[in-house]
């Protein structure tokens, strides 16, 4: 009876959306794979979460039963985004690149799941989870490229969901996403497609993986 | 007649945040050197401007009179925020980290401000216009210190306000702010308020040389 925690962020719609999709086609791997299984379904970009607050901030660094009113409510809400990813056996995040960075709803979600001393600290709560980010990006920014210190959508996520959270992650990046919209990228489509093509065949692959890996 | 646009970002209020108290340093430093003045002041996190949207980016892309009417309302919105950059001889930004790069409600204003063709691309719209970023941290993030691969508000912004708006970017770094608040940093309290004296020394010091270069 697996749980895969599913988040999507882009402002993209549907199939307009490359993470979107590519998120898609691995939950319906895994889908396959736990015939039985449950996916709770969070769309950052549709239902925003809020940007933490002053109180579910402090909320967090002060005994349950001294909460304020307040601090209470807001904390609330952060407790059921962390029991969401506590709760799951794996995760899977779609994760575009917005101005090099990622997209400001999805860090919302990140800065109220993060919680010293309960998610984050010695013995994360939810330690060795598997997370696949389907981290897409509308030019290259691989190790060589041009763009290469603008990454911060990798860099980041290893900081905070496998170094300070404690997942098991691992990334599909589709690169190039931009080229079928902009004529000056045009040369660059037959990239695009390829490495499309490998991120829909690499979503399969690691649902599949995944599954005997939680079977086992 | 200068203007200075002035951010906070922080989720704390007030002096208990170090960004917007030595923001609000620089900013009263250079009110006295420019009485005449104006500033046009946004606190992101107390009234955070929107995650941007399918409708907000895309029309972007698409010419204003091809604007459907949530194209149209979207925009005028990014338009609004994006005056407020070009009209400004000066930005002033609170930038706290929050989990190792900026807030959610900062980055929802970055997203709405770069538009390529406009603030972005090759010849960005601010260009050469000042920015100080006071980017306060609860540790400390410096260069050798075990912490220095996590530094993702000053990397960023160099990517964001510097090489693309084409902003003349400088920062003010007041370290270690969680040192009074946390119990295991308690030795390094002395290093903390040495950093924040330094700061507010920065704050007024930058604000007079900022001064004199506008007059120039």
């Amino acid at each position: 009876m697996a749980t895969l925690l599913h988040i999507d962020s882009s402002v993209l719609p549907g199939e307009a959306s490359s993470s979107r999709s590519i998120a898609a086609a691995f939950r319906k791997a895994w889908e396959e794979q736990h015939p039985e299984g449950t996916v709770v379904y969070r769309d950052v970009a549709a239902s925003p979460v809020p940007h933490i607050t002053a109180a579910a901030w402090s909320a967090g660094f002060t005994p349950a039963d001294a909460h304020t009113p307040e601090q209470a409510a807001a904390f609330a809400e952060r407790v059921k985004l962390i029991e969401e990813l506590e709760q799951a056996d794996a995760v899977l995040i779609g994760a575009p690149m917005h101005n090099f960075s990622i997209p400001s709803a999805l860090k919302a979600w990140l800065d109220n799941v993060l919680l010293l001393g309960r998610t984050a600290g010695e013995t994360p709560s939810a330690q060795g989870t598997p997370a696949i980010v389907v981290a897409s990006r509308g030019g290259s920014y691989a190790p060589g490229t041009p763009r290469e210190g603008y990454e911060f959508v990798q860099n980041y996520l290893e900081a905070v969901l496998k170094n300070t959270l404690g997942l098991d992650l691992d990334f599909i990046v589709p690169e190039l996403t931009m080229a079928p919209r902009n004529p000056a990228m045009s040369e660059l489509i037959p990239l695009y497609e390829a490495s499309r093509e490998r991120a829909f065949e690499d979503a399969t692959t690691k649902a599949k993986t995944l599954a005997k890996h939680l079977a086992a």
